[in-house]
C-alpha cells in the first residue's frame, strides 16, 4: 500500500510530541508577532517560522502514512489542517485511507478537486472504491474516467458490493499460475515482477477460464524440487475461499480460526474475482469491537474527539432520548405509589438500590449471552439450560446481597418488615433481570435480529421500572 | 500449528448442529434403554449406539482443531466431555491451545497425566509454554524433562516473560540466512526444508553471532536475480523489531498500522530470540476487546456459559458489591432529604430521571475519552480543550432534554417551579457528568493507571449521588 518502510512502533508517541512541540512554537511565534501587531506577511518571512516549517516537513517526510494518520487524529482541527497542508502530496491517498471517517471528512473539506485527484491517483482500485463515498461525486467521476477499462470495472464492482461484505473489502491484484507448469517456470515467471501484491503468501492456480484449481503456497514453491509440476504440490482440497457477498465479519472469524494470510474470492462458478488479505481482516476485527464498545455507550459512531460540539450532540442525542423515555416510564411507576412513599418515606431512599443492582446483574447476564451468541456457541435450543443457570446465579446473589442490604435497612430504619421487603424485592428483581438477560438476546437471535442491539437499554428499562414496581408494590401490600 | 486443512468457514454451524444431533440421538437411546431398565452394558453394545459413536468419530476426524474447540465451547459440560473423549489424541494439544481458559480447565480435569503428556508432545515449545500454567506441575515437569536442552531453554524462557509481553507470545522456529550468500544458495537451502515455520513471509538475515542484519522478504527472494547477494536485496533500514519485554498490545497496534505478518524479536544486542506472527496478534486484538467488553459489564473474565452456577457467582460478585456500595451512598443522600420528599412526594418520582440521564451522558463521554487515550490520541495537555468541548455538549443536552422533561414535570404536577428546578438539576448534573467523564480517565492516565478501569462505575456513582443531591437540594431551597 505504501512504499515507505514502517518504523519502531513506540516511536509514534515521540513523533506526536515532537510535532505538537513544533506546532506550539509556531503558535508562540504567531502570538509574539500578533502582540507586536506585526502583519502576517512578516510572520511568514520570519526565520523561526521558516525553520519550524522546514523541521515539520522533514519530520512528516520521514513518517509512515499510518503514523501521520494517527497524529492527525490526535490534533485539534486547526493544527490538523496546518499539518495536513504540509504532508507530501503522494502520501495523501494512503493517509486518507488510514484516518477515521470523521477525520477524513475534515481533511477532504479543505482539498480542491485537483488536490483530491492527485491524492487518489496512486491508490489501487479497491482502495479508491473505499474512499469513493467520501469524495465529491464530480471528482469521483473524473477519477474513474481517467482509469482504463479494467480498472473502471473493478472500481464499479467493488463499489457495487454492500459494506461489510467480502466483495467490498477484496483487492484485485494477485498472481495466478497454471497447474501444468513446473515450479522452475513459476520462479522464472515471478522474477519478471517488479513487486508482488501485498500479503502474497500463495499464488492462485487457475485454469484458462480463470477458475480456481487450487493454491500454490510460497512455502510449497520454495521447498519442493523445481522439476515438480504445480499440480503436484498445490493445495487443492479444502482450500478456504469466500464468495463476494459473504459477511466480512464471518470472513474475519475464519482468518482468525484458521490463521490465514490471503484467501481467494470466487464467484459461483469458482472464477477468481479477487483476494482478501489479513490486513483488511485485522481492521475489520478492530472496527467490530470498536463499534460494539461505542454502541454499548450509546455513541452512534466513532467520534473525532476534537469535532465541533454540535456534531457530538448529533452523535449522542438518540441514546439520551431513549433513556429519557425509559426513565420517564420508571418515574411514572414510582408516581403510582405516591401514597405509600408519603406514609413511609424510607421507601424513596431504598428504591434506587433495588433498581440499580438489578440493572447491573442484568447487564452481566446479557453481555455474557451476547458474547456466546457472537462466538456461535449458543443455539436457541439452549434457552432453558441457560435460563436455569442464570436464575440460579440470580437467586444466590439475591439472597446474599438482598439479605445484606435488607439487614442494613432493618438496622437503619429499625423496621424488620422493611428489611424483609427489601430482601424479597432484590431477589425478585434479580430474577427478572436474569430472565430478561437470557430471553431478550435469544429471542432477537431467533427472529434474525442482532442479539447485541439495545439489549442493555431494554434490560435497564425493565429492571428500573420493574424494580420500583416490585419494591413499592411489596411495601404497599405488606407494610401499610 | 496443525496439519489438517481448514474448511469453509460457514460450515462451523452445520458441524455444531450435526454433532448436537448425534448427541441428542445418543441421549434418546440412553433414555429408552434407561426406561426399559436395560443395563448400561447392553447400551454400549446396542447397534444404534455404536453407529452414533462411529459417525461422531468420523465427523471429529474431519474437523479442524479450531472448529472442534468452538464446538466444545458450545456444548454443556457432559456433552463436551463425551465429545472430548472421542477426539483423536493427536489433535488434543492444538484444541487445548484454542479453547478458552474456562473450558480448558474442564477438559484437563478429565485427562490423566499420560493423556496430557501425549496431547502436548506434538506442540512447539512456545505453545507448550502457553499451556504450562494450566497443566498439573508434576506433568509439566516430566514433559519439560523429555525435551532436549535447547527446547527446555526455550520453554523456560517463554514462561519467564510476564503475560501480555512480546516474549510470552513469540515462537522460536524461524529461518535465518547469511547476507554474503546469493539468492540461488538461499533457494537451494530452503529446498532442504520439510516445511517452513507458519507465517514465514521473510527470512531473518543474521551475522555469525545471530545478530539481526536485516530481513529477506520472500518477495525479494522471488523477484530478484539468483546471482544477487542477500545483502543487496534484504531490507536493513527501518525494519520493525520488538524486544521480548515490549507490551503485546503495543506490538499488535504496530502489526495493525504497518500491515505486518512476522516480526523478529531481538535482545538489547540485536541477537534474534524469536518471532512474533500475525496470528498471535489477531488473538491479542480479539482478547483485548473481549476483556474490555467484559470489564465494562463487570465480569471478571470470559465465562464458560455452561459453567456451574457457583463459578459464575464468583466471577460476578465483585462488581455487584461495588455497585451495592455506590447505590447505598446514593440512598443515604436521598435520606438526607426525607423531609422535602414528605412535603412534595413528586420529587421521589422525578429524581431517578435526573440521576439516570446524567449517568448515560457521563458514560458516553468517558467511553469516548478512553478510546481516544487508547489510540494514543490524547495527551494530558488536551484536558482543557476536551473539558470545554464536553461541557458545551452537556450544556446543550441539558437545556434541550432538561427543558423538555422540565416542561413535562410542570404539566404533570401543575407546578412551574418544580419544572424549573427539574431543568436546572438536569443541566447541572450533565455538567457534572461531563467533567467527571473527562477528568477521571485523564487523571488516571497521568498517574500511569489504566484510564478505562472502573471509569463508568465512578461516573455512575457520581451522577447518581450527585444527581439526587442537586435535584433534592435545589427543590428544598426553592420549592419548600
Amino acid at each position: 500500500m505504501t512504499e515507505q518502510k514502517p518504523r519502531d512502533p513506540d516511536a509514534l508517541h515521540r513523533h506526536l510530541h515532537d510535532i505538537q512541540d513544533l506546532l506550539s512554537r509556531q503558535h508562540l511565534v504567531e502570538n509574539l508577532i500578533h502582540r507586536q501587531r506585526m502583519p502576517h506577511q512578516k510572520l511568514v518571512e520570519s526565520i523561526t517560522h521558516k525553520q519550524n516549517l522546514a523541521r515539520l516537513r522533514r519530520k512528516l517526510d520521514r513518517l509512515h502514512p499510518a503514523d501521520i494518520a494517527c497524529i492527525l487524529e490526535a490534533l485539534p482541527l486547526a493544527d490538523r489542517l496546518f499539518v495536513w497542508d504540509r504532508v507530501r502530496a503522494e502520501k495523501d491517498g494512503d493517509i486518507l485511507l488510514e484516518v477515521s471517517d470523521a477525520v477524513r471528512a475534515t481533511l477532504i473539506e479543505t482539498m480542491d478537486s485537483d488536490e483530491i485527484k492527485a491524492a487518489v491517483e496512486s491508490l489501487d482500485t479497491d482502495e479508491l472504491a473505499d474512499l469513493a463515498p467520501d469524495l465529491p461525486p464530480d471528482v469521483m467521476r473524473d477519477v474513474i474516467a481517467s482509469l482504463d477499462q479494467e480498472e473502471q470495472a473493478q472500481v464499479r464492482a467493488a463499489m457495487a458490493y454492500p459494506e461489510d461484505t467480502v466483495g467490498a473489502l477484496m483487492d484485485f491484484d494477485m498472481v495466478t499460475v497454471r497447474e501444468d507448469v513446473t515450479l522452475e517456470v513459476v520462479l522464472r515467471y515471478l522474477r519478471r515482477f517488479e513487486a508482488l501484491p501485498d500479503h502474497t503468501d500463495a499464488l492462485f492456480v487457475v485454469d484458462r477460464d480463470d477458475r480456481l484449481r487450487g493454491v500454490l503456497t510460497l512455502e510449497a514453491l520454495l521447498i519442493n524440487d523445481l522439476e515438480k509440476k504445480v499440480s503436484q504440490v498445490m493445495k487443492s482440497k479444502s482450500v478456504v475461499t469466500f464468495a463476494p457477498d459473504d459477511d466480512a465479519g464471518g470472513a474475519a472469524k475464519a482468518f482468525e480460526r484458521y490463521d490465514l494470510v490471503s484467501v481467494p474470492v470466487v464467484d459461483a462458478t469458482r472464477r477468481v474475482l479477487g483476494r482478501i488479505t489479513i490486513d483488511d481482516m485485522v481492521d475489520q476485527i478492530r472496527e467490530e469491537s470498536e463499534a460494539e464498545i461505542f454502541s454499548q455507550a450509546g455513541l452512534r459512531e466513532e467520534e473525532d474527539i476534537f469535532a465541533p460540539v454540535i456534531r457530538s450532540v448529533k452523535n449522542r442525542w438518540a441514546w439520551l432520548a431513549i433513556n429519557l423515555m425509559t426513565a420517564f416510564v420508571a418515574s411514572r411507576v414510582i408516581d403510582l405509589f405516591q401514597g405509600s412513599i408519603e406514609q413511609l418515606v424510607a421507601l424513596a431512599a431504598l428504591m434506587p438500590i433495588v433498581a440499580g443492582i438489578g440493572g447491573n446483574a442484568g447487564n452481566q447476564t446479557v453481555t455474557m449471552i451476547v458474547r456466546a451468541i457472537a462466538m456461535g456457541q449458543v443455539e436457541p435450543t439452549a434457552l432453558w439450560r441457560l435460563l436455569r443457570k442464570e436464575l440460579g446465579v440470580a437467586l444466590i446473589n439475591g439472597v446474599v446481597w438482598g439479605g445484606a442490604i435488607g439487614a442494613v435497612a432493618w438496622w437503619l430504619y429499625r423496621n424488620l418488615e422493611l428489611g424483609l421487603v427489601m430482601t424479597a424485592a432484590m431477589i425478585l428483581n434479580l430474577l427478572l433481570a436474569a430472565t430478561a438477560g437470557v430471553v431478550i438476546p435469544l429471542l432477537r437471535q431467533r427472529f434474525g435480529r442482532d442479539p447485541a442491539l439495545g439489549g442493555s437499554v431494554m434490560i435497564t428499562a425493565l429492571t428500573d421500572s420493574g424494580g420500583f414496581f416490585i419494591f413499592l408494590g411489596l411495601a404497599t401490600v405488606f407494610l401499610l
